[in-house]
Formats: C-alpha cells, sequence, structure tokens
C-alpha cells in the first residue's frame, strides 16, 4: 500500500490513469484516508455529481495482512445527498485484494465528455480502463456475471448498478463477497451516485501473483493476532449472538426495549417483530438449506452473516442486516421475511442503501401511496426504483425528496439522511449521534446503543437524556479509528469490555506498522478524522443547526415509554468539544 | 389598519379566530410586517408545513389609501422551498380592500387536526370560518367561480389551486385583479403550499361599508400623490414602455444585450426572441380584441398588464409577465406566445410561480425528458403538475428537486430557489442579488438591471464585476422598504432617476402619518426589515456559503460575451455591511 491510483476521467481524449507515491496520505488507510483527501481536495461547495468531487475508494489500515476482521474499505466522496462529506464502508473482498496490489486509495476525479460507460482492471501488471457500454443499466448479479465469465472465479469486482447510473442519492457501490456475489454494499449517502456521475461502472481487481501484506514485527503481530481472535470469541456478542443470529439478533431486543421504530416511527414496538426475529431467520436458513453463520470476507471470525435461499432452496440473497429487515419490514408494518429478502436482493441488484429505501417507502406510506404492511406494494414501489419511472426516481433520492415531494412532515432524516433502525426517544445516545455525526442520521458513527441498550461498555438508560452526549462523542472518536484500521465495527462490542482485547487491538497495529501505539494514539486519530470532516461540513454551509433532529422528535412522544428526544440543544453543541 | 387577525386553525374543537390589537406590530405593513412576525414568531428549525409555520398576509402601509400605486400585498412565512424566510408579494384588489377593512394582517397558524378544507370569510360585520369540502382540488378559476356565485362580484378573493393542497414547493397564493380574476400571485417560494398546510382553501373579502383609508395631512397627501402621478407619466420606463408593451418589453433589451437565458441557461441570446417580445404580444393582444394596456388593481397608474384572448377572441389569461414569458419560452426554446399563455392560465389555474415552473420544466428538458422547444411537451409536462402524477409532483417541487430527482447538474438555484430571466454572467448585478438576497434567486430583491442594462438609476456595466456589491446593496435596501409601503416596485425606475418623484413619495407617505419622513428613514427601514431576515435565516443555519450561485456560474463562459460571474466571494459578503 504504497500508491495512490488516480482516474482522471475528464482527460482530452479520454481518461487516463496515473499511480502515484503518497506523500503526504502517507500512513492513512479506510476513513482516515478517504476523509483526509476528500477534505484537502474537493472544493466543499462543488456540485457532487460535477467534475469537481472525486471518489475516493480506500482499504483500511490493516486490511490485505492476515489480521483478523480487517476486511472493510472505505468509500469517501462530497454527498449527493447530504451535500456533506461521506464515508461510507463495506464488507466484501476488495479491500484485502486492493491492500494486495499495493494501493492505499483509489481517487477517481474529474468527468468524461461523452456519456460512455467505463470498466477499470487493475492487477499485478497495472491499469486498464476501457469503454464498455454493454454494461449500461445492468444489475450487480448481471455486472458481475460478465465478470467472472471474462476475468474467471478469483477476481473480486467494485460495482455500480442501474441507481447509480441514473445518479440516485440512494445508490449504493457494490463490493463482491467470498461466493463473488455483489452484496456488500458501501450503502450510505449516494456514494453510487458519484461513481456514476464519473461514468465508471465497474473496477475489476485481480491480486493473483500478489502476496499478503507482511506485518514489521512478525512476532508480535502474531501474538497479537491470536490474543485478538481470543477475545472476539469470548465476547458473548461477537463470539455467541452474531455468529448464531446475524445482526438481526437485535430485532427481539430492541423492540422488547421499545425503540424499533415501527410505521415510520410512529411507535417504538411492532407486533410482528418476532416473525422477523434472528431466531426466527436462522431457523428459516437453516430448513431452506442456506447458512446462519456465514463471514462476508476472508479473515472474518465473527461470521454474522449467512446465505438467505428461497422456499425452493435456491439462493435469493445473503442473510439481510438487522437494519434492512428493519427498514423494510417493521418500518413499513411489514412481517415477512421472504418479502425482505426479496427486497434486499432487489436493492443489491439495483444498487441502493437499504435504509434509505426502507424509510423512503415508509415515508411514501405515511403520504399514502400505499398501506403499511403491504409487502406487495412494498416491492412493486422498488421496482419502479430499478425502472426509474418518476415515481422510482423520487424513491431513489431517498426520504426527504420523497417527504418534500408528496408534502410529509414526518420525515426521520438528519441533514437529509435517512435514520436507520432506532427510535432516537427511546435510544436517545444514537439520537445524539443521528443528531451529530459528520455523515448525516447514522448508527455505526456511534452505536450508542451499547451502553444504551446492550449493556456493553456500561449502561445508560436510553430513555433519558443523562450521560448521552459523552457516550456518543468518546463512541464517535472511537469508530472514526476503527473505520481507519479496516476493522469491521463489530469488534467494539469485544475492546468496549475487554481492556486485554482492545489491548490485542493496539499491537495488532503495532506489531504491522513496527511502531509503538498507545490508546491515546488512537483517540487522536478518531478525532483528527472527526475535525478534517467537520470542517470540510463547516465550509459546505453547515452549522450546529444542522446538528439536530427534525422537531417532531421533541414533540412527540413515543410508545410504549412515551419520552420525547431530552436532550438539549446546547448539549448537542458539546459533541465536539475537544 | 389598526387590528391583526388571528386565525387559529389548530384549536380544539376546529379553527377560532382572534382579532388583536397590533401591539409590537404598530406602523409596520406589506414585508416588514411579514417579516418581522415570521422573524419573532416561527421557530426558524420547524418544518415549514407543520403546526408550528405562520402564514402572514399583509397589505402595504399605503394600502386602502387613494395613493396610486399602493394596492401590493405581502405574503410571509418560512418557504418550503428555501427553508429560509420568505415574503412574496402580488397586485391585485385584495391588499386596498383588506385595508379598508382594518385589517393590517392575516396570520394563519397551527394546524387543523382533520384534513378538511376551510374558507374564510372577511367583512365589516367580522371573521367567519367554515369549512367547504366542495372546494377541493378545484382550481382557482373554479374557486372564484365559486365565489362570484356566492358573494357577487364586488368581493375579491385570496386562493389556493391543487397545488397549494397538494404541497408543492412552487405553490403560489393567487389574488383576484380588477375583473375578478385570479391572476394575481404572491408567487415564489411555495407559501401556497403553507397556506395549503394549514388547510385554508379561500379568503374572501368584502369591504362593502367601509371606506377609504384616509390621511392625517389631507392637503399634503393630496398635492404629494398628484406630483407622484406626474413623475411615473413622465419617465420613459413607467411613462411609456411599461404602459405599451408591459414587463415584456424586456424581451428584445434583455436578449439584445446577451443576458437572455436560453435552453436552461445555456447560452444569453434566443434566436425565437421576437416573436415572445412585448412589441409582438402587444400587436397580438390588440389584434384579439384584448388589451395591451390594463392595470391589475385600482389606483394603477403605470398599467403594465393587458389581457390576452385565445385565437378566438375569447380571455385566456392576463398578459403574461416578461418573466413568465422567457420562463415558459426562452428557457425552454419555446418561441411561441400562445403555448405560453396557455401555461400562464394553467399556472394560474393551479396555483404556481411560473419561474419556478418554467425553470423546472427547463431542467427536466435537459434530462431528456423532452427537447428544448418542444412546446406540446411543455404543456404535457404541466398538466402533470396539476394532476399531481409523481413527475407533476417532481416538477412542482421546483428545479432543485427536479435536478437531484433526475441527476442534472446545471440547475440555477441559489438557496434552491430558480433564477429569474437574467443569466448572472451578462449581469452581475443581478447576479449579486440573486446570491445574497435572504429570499433565494429573486430579481425583484434588488433589481440591478436597471444600471447593469437599462440605464436607470446610473449605468454600471452588467459584464464586469466591478461595482455590482454596492448597486445590489443599495437597491436591496431600497426594495425592502418599497415593498413595506405597498407600493408596486416598478416606481423605482421614476425615483431612481428623478430626485422630484423620489421626494413626492416621501411626501405621500408623510402626509398619510402625519408624522416626517426623510429618505435616511426609508433607508434605515429597508436595512431592518432586510436585518429582521438574515437574523431569521442565520437562525434556520443559513451562512454566507448559501450567498452563493451554483459553481458552473464562475466556470461556464455565457455566448454572445463569453463571461463568468467574477464577482468574489469576499465581495459578496460585503452586501449586508451595514
Amino acid at each position: 500500500m504504497d500508491k495512490i491510483l488516480r482516474v482522471k476521467m475528464g482527460e482530452e481524449g479520454g481518461p487516463k490513469t496515473v499511480v502515484e507515491a503518497l506523500g503526504e496520505y502517507a500512513g492513512l488507510g479506510g476513513r482516515a484516508m478517504t476523509s483526509t483527501i476528500v477534505s484537502k481536495e474537493v472544493p466543499p461547495l462543488c456540485h457532487p455529481l460535477g467534475e469537481d468531487n472525486k471518489l475516493v475508494i480506500a482499504p483500511g489500515m490493516l486490511s490485505g495482512s492476515v489480521a483478523a476482521m480487517s476486511g472493510r474499505i472505505s468509500v469517501g466522496c462530497k454527498s449527493p445527498l447530504t451535500g456533506g462529506i461521506k464515508e461510507a464502508n463495506s464488507g466484501g473482498q476488495p479491500s484485502q485484494v486492493l491492500a494486495r496490489l499495493g494501493y492505499a486509495a483509489i481517487v477517481i476525479e474529474g468527468q468524461p465528455a461523452d456519456d460512455n460507460l467505463y470498466k477499470i482492471l487493475i492487477n499485478k501488471d497495472g491499469v486498464e480502463i476501457t469503454t464498455d457500454n454493454s454494461l449500461k443499466m445492468l444489475g450487480n448479479y448481471a455486472v458481475i456475471d460478465k465478470v467472472k465469465e471474462a476475468y474467471g472465479d478469483k477476481v473480486c469486482a467494485i460495482s455500480i448498478g442501474p441507481a447509480g447510473e441514473m445518479k440516485m442519492s440512494a445508490a449504493s457501490i457494490a463490493f463482491t463477497d467470498m461466493e463473488q456475489r455483489p452484496t456488500r454494499h458501501a450503502g450510505r449517502g449516494g456514494v453510487g451516485a458519484v461513481m456514476g456521475s464519473k461514468g465508471v461502472k465497474l473496477i475489476v481487481l485481480d491480486d493473483e501473483g500478489m502476496s499478503k501484506r507482511q506485518p514489521a514485527d512478525p512476532d508480535k503481530f502474531r501474538e497479537a493476532n491470536k490474543a485478538w481472535v481470543q477475545g472476539l470469541k469470548k465476547h458473548p456478542v461477537t463470539g455467541e449472538g452474531l455468529p448464531a443470529y446475524g445482526t438481526n439478533v437485535l430485532t427481539n431486543v430492541v423492540n422488547e426495549a421499545g425503540g424499533y421504530p415501527t410505521n415510520n416511527f410512529s411507535t417504538g414496538q411492532f407486533d410482528g417483530a418476532s416473525k422477523l426475529s434472528g431466531e426466527t431467520q436462522a431457523e428459516l436458513e437453516t430448513s431452506r438449506g442456506g447458512l446462519a453463520t456465514h463471514g462476508c470476507h476472508k479473515g472474518c471470525v465473527i461470521q454474522c452473516s449467512g446465505i438467505f435461499n428461497d422456499k425452493d432452496g435456491n439462493f435469493l440473497t445473503k442473510q439481510p442486516e438487522y437494519e434492512t429487515i428493519w427498514a423494510h419490514g417493521g418500518n413499513c408494518g411489514i412481517d415477512d421475511l421472504d418479502t425482505v429478502a426479496q427486497l434486499d436482493r432487489m436493492d443489491d441488484d439495483f444498487g441502493l442503501d437499504t435504509i434509505e429505501m426502507g424509510v423512503a417507502i415508509g415515508v411514501a406510506m405515511e403520504a399514502g401511496l400505499a398501506k403499511f404492511g403491504d409487502a406487495q406494494a412494498a416491492i412493486n414501489l422498488l421496482k419502479e426504483v430499478g425502472e426509474g419511472t418518476p415515481l422510482g426516481r423520487i424513491l431513489g433520492n431517498g426520504a426527504a425528496v420523497t417527504g418534500q415531494v408528496f408534502g410529509v412532515e414526518r420525515v426521520p432524516v438528519v441533514k437529509k439522511q435517512s435514520m436507520p433502525a432506532y427510535d432516537p426517544r427511546a435510544v436517545q445516545g444514537i439520537g445524539v449521534t443521528y443528531a451529530t455525526t459528520t455523515m448525516g442520521a447514522d448508527h455505526t458513527a456511534g452505536y450508542s446503543v451499547t451502553a444504551n441498550l446492550l449493556g456493553v461498555g456500561g449502561n445508560v438508560d436510553g430513555t433519558k437524556p443523562e450521560g448521552q452526549v459523552e457516550l456518543s462523542k468518546n463512541l464517535q472518536i472511537a469508530t472514526a479509528a476503527i473505520d481507519s484500521t479496516g476493522m469491521c465495527l463489530f469488534i467494539a462490542f469485544a475492546i468496549l469490555d475487554q481492556p486485554e482485547t482492545f489491548q490485542a487491538l493496539l499491537d495488532i497495529i503495532s506489531g504491522f506498522s513496527g511502531q509503538p501505539l498507545t490508546a491515546d494514539d488512537v483517540s487522536n486519530l478518531g478525532m483528527a478524522v472527526l475535525k478534517a470532516e467537520r470542517d470540510f461540513n463547516a465550509r459546505a454551509g453547515f452549522t450546529a443547526k444542522d446538528d439536530r433532529l427534525p422537531e417532531y422528535f421533541k414533540k412527540e412522544p413515543l410508545a410504549p415509554h412515551n419520552v420525547t428526544f431530552q436532550v438539549s440543544d446546547e448539549d448537542l453543541d458539546k459533541v465536539f468539544d475537544f
């Protein structure tokens, strides 16, 4: 990872690729890399779909090594959804492969003058960019079929579906998994639209002939990685809950806690929750010959994913995540796992953020376009998105646009990005994160659900305002650092509760780089990333007024606890006091 | 004008009306009244379509008197289009009538719990609010037919069409003219959507039994008004150009100057301009038995309007304004006045801002939904808006939403409001106004076209950045004051060039109030209004970054002068240094 690939789409005579030394970006990875480049190089007031925006794809610092869980890849740009900086990260194979090919980042910049569609091949011999209009408007699954045909079953790929080509603000970027399926997505903020605006449909990565990245201190690294794996396997969440039931282990937990946003955030419990739960899902998956326990990339030891087969036992989609099941399920009053899985497959194929789509459909239901609970209507609405009908383009541009177009007041967004699967009135720590993160409403940016509901990393009552700002602040800082390492965020459960596992992580990083590393260094990295992001957003025109939940969360009490969001504006403004 | 009518839509048991003394709002009128109330009473972060927004309707300070040109009425609220404060004003009869009924403002607040539609009757006996669901989804013309049937031909009315009921961000509020037709509109910023969100479809005003408002110093007032009318008739713009050809006298002027935005602001001259010009229009109107010279309200001496009949000599619409003809004409590559007039009639009937709709259709054409110049396609697109189809709802929410939904980069908006009929590259003074006014892109907020193109109030070369900030600043201050008096903005031509006509205006106001008045007092009023508006916007989260044109105006040169917008950000930030 000693070089950066610049793909210059707007050059005379067609796109050019340039490989550069790391320069000032040396030592960065993942979110630290994408946010630093975007903050330094992208004019904050540029049009997100214009030539001045850049799409940065960066493996984590540890990606490409044998460190367990180090397969996350970050995508950064100015977001067409929020207008602010964006980092969306994903699992799948490409992070390890890109890192082994030696690239610390791909930066796609400029814009082609024509409307050709391009694909990029990166392998040990270098980089090749070619026109391929045969890919136009193909779904991600069809794109990957062509990849397999042309390049075999060893390569991995990064691609966009029709949503990205149509530059929808909910468009994602797909990353292939271990089975070479486009099931892993940098979902949020419309990163797929930015890739679409650059005219790039597909990046194929082939690391044949390359080797694993080697640690500077092999002994230290090996020992630490062993302790690391032991620590992850020991913790009840990463060692038991997630492997057995996936992220969907949360459905029953969050629903029982009264924080499960139901029917477009109108109540905090869903009658049909048990039909959607991880327990039900695992049983269904195994009964159909799928898998309830599976990883998304090589080197994963948590194995929170799975394989979801249809009623005939044929592969339909990867095990949908908790947030997907909630967005397309309870948030729309739908309690049928097969419907949710079908919607998940469609999202992956069209290249769409499942959270944004579920919330947009919930808002459309509130507008009267369909009834809450009408599964077929939800499928029909999502079909329109893939087809790019006017209605589909509305939904495909997210919940905020859908709300404006249909005159709906109750639209659960912050910075125009849809809230995920935790109601901020019953889980006020996540409300602080939604409000203040640079990303727009995002649970992963500071997952206060840990202490609010799960008793991980302490206990802070989710229904009360006290302690939430401190909780969210610390998690946001830690997360910005973790997102830079390439580590899957789920490691957080173990490192929050087990000091020796946190030490193992420090030792892995230190063993890999050969440099000493303290907990403070990690904090400082997290704070530096957040500051670069906040700085970009300020220059893009964001103020404290953007760090607020929609007013109705402060006015409408949420059943069953009958609580409103009570963290004061003054307290929200303290999150970034560092 | 010694009282304020509060219409409280959200009361238990249904809407209630309360009449209050003026209190702290005494002495205010028009824009000063609406912007002061909105800035003081509306929470800046509220949802524009929610219960906390307020719709304020206020006659000008001089409305209801016999002062010539004093019939403008202001509408204020938080805008659903821009998210900032909004004042949109209109001609027509209601300003004079409401003032004579004694109301300095109507404030519609709260929100009904049901989805009934309400109408309000205001006459000498008081105020009556009743449910009238027979009005649902009627066009403004059909609404007014019912008004005439029920209340006779002496009343006037304020109403919304289907666009307002559908809460579209381009929805206007209609005010009837002298012929009791709904042809005058508070067009910009979605004020009609706010009225729709309050459940109010119609306000009928009947001033039978009331008298004209009397000046405190009748002699001074009478003399001043005489000099005033003489001054207006003497100036070539207000005495000749506007009466003969209406505002559309500008088509040839702006086109010849190379500042006529054509095909979605892609070039500055339109081949078909002469077919759309005021000269052509006047000839067409008179040949069909219409009128080329006509007023929009009693007491108008400029008479810039007219009557546009169809090919069979039947009334179709009032003479469309220059900005309407440009928006639906040259901006969409359409050179046919009959098409433009038909679109104008549809906008008036559906209750839509003609500028926003023309620009939205231009963006849709750039997106490939229709070809530039395709008149029938433009008509079909606008029909969809009236019908509320998904595509219609996209367009009806304005150019910014249309651009986002269809992934278009070249969207000529500031603060999400569409630019009017002057390209800011060739008319850089109006570019400064577009960028910096509190309203979003708005020519009326500081009409620098005067000195940039017309040689009125001095000469400042429109293609160069020098002098534009000072020009725009002074005009913005003066305009905020004029918009508070109830005077039509077109008086500006005469008062900019003729000191004695400006003195006559001061004497009219002073004669009416009985208080001395200097030019500085007028400036101070203008600055106070702008400060209240800027303060609201700052509290709503606006910063200097929102006072910018889209980047492409700084990068793409405009033919025929091949100029870009060159006023620097630093200079733009000086506009409100006062």
